[in-house]
C-alpha cells in the first residue's frame, strides 16, 4: 500500500483527484486530501471512503503539516509554488517523495543533495508548462538527432484560451482560465531570447507588439509573444549552443496589439495607487491617462490618436468592447490601475459554466540534415476542457503528474534528488497513456524550407 | 559664539564653504567641516586657521558623529539624504539644530515633536530644488493673492543644463552637473500632477514624448517634463483646491524626444543584467534591442524604423552623436542597459574645466482677477556657474541654506520643529541676500491672456 497525500485541491487539481481516484484500488493506494476548504470534496469521495479522504489545512500550520507528511509516503503538492520550498523541508524531515506541477526553482534546487542523500525523489516540473513542454519536446528533439539533424532554432509556444465553440462575440477570444492577477501582470520586466546567435531582449512596451503568427492545423491562426526568459532551458534541452531558441505565449490574433495598447496607456501599471473613489466611471479614469483635449473629439477617438491607432481599427474594438470608455465605475477605491483593470477584465472574461477553455502547445524545430537540406518539424497539440470542472488546463497539468505520481509510487522512477522529466523512462509512458486513455496527443508535420 | 559642523564637503558644498568662510569673523562662528576626505580643504581653510578646521569623518562612525555634534551648536549636513535621519537623531540626543538641502521627508518629520518639545529647529529644503523654488514663488503667490487673484494653475520648472557658451556643438545641450545615475534613471515610474481639476497619470513610456515648451527672457526656449508627484506641493503653497498644479524638470528643446527614443529602446532599464561582455561593441549591444533584421539595412536605419523616427531627423542625431551605433566598446561585464548608458553618457557629457554649467527656474502663474480677466504671471531665474568648482548648481544649492544658517545662528529662526522655508520671515531676507550680493533674482513678466 501507498500512502499519498494531496496538498491542495484547488480549482487546477480536479482532474489530478479524478486521476487518483480512479487508480486507488488497481494501485492499492490510500489518499488524503488536505485543503483548506475541504467539505466540497465530500461527495466526490463518498464512493472511496475506504481508500480517500479529506482534510482541512493550511499552510500556515506547520505542525499540522509534519503530521501530514509524516503519516504519507509520497506528497503531492498542488499548493502555490510559493509554499514548495516549505513541503519540501518537511518531505525531507520526514523521507518522502515529492511530486509538483511547478519550477524547480533554484530555491528547490539546494534540496537536491539532501534529497540523494536520503534515496528521496522531488519530482518537478510534471504539469502542462512546465511538465508536457519537456516530456513532448525531447522525443522530437532525440528522433532528429538520431536521424544526424543538427538543430538550428527551436521555439516553443503554449497558451490557455478558449475552445472555439466558446468564443462567441467576444473580440479578444478569451477569457481567464488561470490566475487574472498574472495575465494582467504578464510580460512586465524585459523578455531574452536569442535568435540566429544574437541575444535579443524586447522592453516590456515593445513585448506584444511583436508577436510570431502561427497555424494549428484544424485550429486556425494564432499569435505568440516571447517569455521573460527563455534561455535557460537551453542546457534542459542539450541545446546550449543552438542559435535560435525562444519560449513565448499564445494568443488568437488581435488579442497582443490590442493588449500592447492598454500596456501603452498605463493601465497594467502595478507600482502605484491612484487615489480614485470606487464610484468613478472608467471614461474619467480614462480621461486621466490621456494629454489633455484641445478639441471636442470624443474620449474614445482621443485614446485613439494618442495611440496612433485607427479609430474603428481592432485595437479599439476590442478596448471599446472592454467597457473602457463607459459610464461603469470602476469598483475599487484607491487602486492600482492593474487592479482595476483586472476587475473590468474578470467581470467579461470570467469563464461561464457553458465555455469550455483550449490548451493549444506548439513546438517549432528548425533543422539541417546532413545533406545540407533545411527542414522544420511542427508538433502541435491541442486539448480542449471537458466542462467547467474539468478543464483543458486541469486535464493538462493534473494528469501528467498523477501519471508521473503513478509510477514514483509504482517505484518506477528510481533516480533520487531534484528530477524533472527529461528522461524517456518517465516521459515516454506518460505520453503514451495520456494518448491512449485521454487523446492527448501531438500532431507532427514536416516541411522542407528553402532558408531557415 | 556658534559652533557650526558641516558633514559633508562634497562638490556641491563649495559655495557653502564660501559663505560660511566668508562670514566667520562677522558672525563669530567657529566651523568644523567633516568629511571622508577632508585634505582638499586644508588650502582653502588655511587662511581661517582660527575659526575653521577641517576633520574626517564616515558616516558609518556612531561614535564620532556624536562626539562631533555635541561639540557645536548648529548641525549642517550635505551627506547624501538617506544619512539625514542619523544625523537628525544624534542632533535630537545632543539638543542641536541642523540644516539641511535636502527634503523634509516622512521620516525627518517623524522627528518634529520630539524637536518641537527640545525648542530644536531642522530647518529643511534650504537649496535650490526644494528650497529656492519655495521661497522665490511663495512672495509672488502673496502679491497675487493680495490683488484678489484667484489661482488657477501653478506651473513650476527647473534644470541644471549648460550655459549657452558651454553647449558646443554638443546636440543635446546637455551635460551632468548633477548625479549621473539620477538622470539615467529619471522619471523612471508614473508621473502624476493636475490640470484643470483632471488627475492626470503619464507613464514613463510617454513622459519625455509630453513636454511643454517654454521660453526665458534671454535665454530662448527650453522644454520641461512632469516631475514624478507635483501634487504633494498643494498643501505646502497653500493650494490644496487649485486646478493645475505642475512640476517639472527643464531641458533644452530636442532633449525630451531623444531621451524618450533611449527609453523606448529599453536602454534605461536598470532592472536586469544583460550578460554582456565589457568589450561588446555599443552597435552589437543595440541590435539586441532590436527585432531581427529583414533586409539589409545599416544598424542606425534600422533604430529610426523601429521607433518611428526620421533617419536625419534630431533624435537620431542624437543618438548617433553618443556613439550607440558605432564600435566603441561597451566597457562593463554583465551590466545592465542603464549602466551601460550611464558609462557612454558621463564620457560624452562630462562638465570640463572650461564649461559653466546654467541653472534655470521658471514659475508659471495663472490666475483670474476679481474683474474676471485671466493674468499669466512668469517669474524666471537664470544662474550661471563662475567656473567648474563654484558651479551655479552649487550656488544655488549652498547659498540659500548658508543664508539660512546664518539667520538660524543669529537666534532669527525661532519656530521649533521640522521647518521649511515657506515663512516671509526666513525667506524675504534670503531673497533680497541673494539678489543684492550675488545678483541671483528672479525675472517677472505679467500678461493677460485669453483663456486659461
Amino acid at each position: 500500500m501507498t500512502r499519498i497525500l494531496l496538498l491542495g485541491a484547488g480549482r487546477s487539481a480536479s482532474s489530478l483527484i479524478q486521476y487518483l481516484l480512479g487508480h486507488l484500488t488497481a494501485e492499492d493506494w490510500q489518499l488524503t486530501i488536505a485543503d483548506v476548504n475541504p467539505a466540497p470534496l465530500t461527495g466526490l469521495l463518498a464512493a472511496h471512503a475506504d481508500r480517500a479522504r479529506a482534510v482541512a489545512f493550511e499552510i500556515g500550520q506547520p505542525e499540522r503539516l509534519h503530521e501530514l507528511v509524516a503519516a504519507h509516503d509520497l506528497v503531492i503538492s498542488m499548493l502555490p509554488a510559493l509554499f514548495h520550498p516549505v513541503v519540501a523541508k518537511a518531505c525531507l524531515l520526514h523521507g518522502r517523495h515529492l511530486a509538483t506541477a511547478s519550477y524547480a526553482t533554484d530555491e528547490i534546487r539546494t534540496f537536491d543533495a539532501e534529497a540523494r542523500a536520503a534515496g528521496l525523489t522531488f519530482l518537478m516540473e510534471c504539469g502542462l508548462d512546465p511538465g508536457l513542454d519537456h516530456m513532448s519536446a525531447l522525443p522530437v528533439l532525440e528522433e532528429i538527432r538520431a536521424e544526424g539533424g543538427q538543430l538550428t532554432g527551436f521555439r516553443s509556444y503554449c497558451g490557455g484560451l478558449l475552445a472555439p465553440d466558446s468564443e462567441g462575440d467576444n473580440p479578444w477570444r478569451y477569457k481567464f482560465t488561470w490566475n487574472p492577477r498574472n495575465v494582467v501582470l504578464a510580460g512586465q520586466g524585459t523578455a531574452r531570447y536569442i535568435e540566429d546567435g544574437h541575444p535579443r531582449f524586447i522592453p516590456y512596451q515593445h513585448l506584444f507588439r511583436r508577436v510570431e503568427a502561427l497555424q494549428v492545423p484544424g485550429y486556425g491562426a494564432f499569435e505568440g509573444y516571447a517569455n521573460r526568459d527563455s534561455l535557460s532551458y537551453r542546457p534542459i534541452y542539450g541545446l546550449e549552443t543552438i542559435p535560435t531558441m525562444l519560449r513565448g505565449t499564445l494568443r488568437r490574433p488581435g488579442y497582443c496589439a490590442a493588449w500592447a495598447a492598454l500596456v501603452a496607456l498605463g493601465l497594467t501599471d502595478d507600482s502605484y495607487h491612484l487615489g480614485n473613489t470606487a464610484q468613478q466611471p472608467w471614461a474619467e479614469l480614462l480621461e486621466s491617462f490621456l494629454p489633455p483635449a484641445t478639441g471636442s473629439q470624443p474620449l474614445a477617438a482621443r485614446v485613439a490618436a494618442h495611440l496612433h491607432l485607427a479609430p474603428e481599427g481592432p485595437e479599439m474594438q476590442r478596448l471599446n468592447w472592454l467597457g473602457l470608455f463607459g459610464p461603469e465605475p470602476v469598483g475599487l477605491p484607491d487602486a492600482t490601475p492593474a487592479q482595476l483593470l483586472e476587475r473590468l477584465l474578470t467581470a467579461r472574461w470570467q469563464l461561464q459554466p457553458h465555455d469550455h477553455d483550449m490548451i493549444v502547445m506548439q513546438h517549432l524545430f528548425d533543422y539541417r540534415l546532413p545533406d545540407g537540406s533545411a527542414q522544420r518539424r511542427t508538433s502541435s497539440l491541442v486539448v480542449i476542457g471537458d466542462d467547467a470542472v474539468h478543464t483543458a488546463m486541469a486535464k493538462t497539468v493534473g494528469l501528467p503528474l498523477g501519471m508521473a505520481v503513478r509510477r514514483l509510487a509504482r517505484g518506477l522512477v528510481t533516480q533520487p534528488g531534484v528530477v524533472i522529466p527529461t528522461h524517456a523512462d518517465l516521459y515516454a509512458p506518460i505520453l503514451a497513456e495520456l494518448a491512449a486513455d485521454y487523446g492527448i496527443r501531438f500532431v507532427e508535420s514536416e516541411q522542407a524550407v528553402e532558408a531557415l
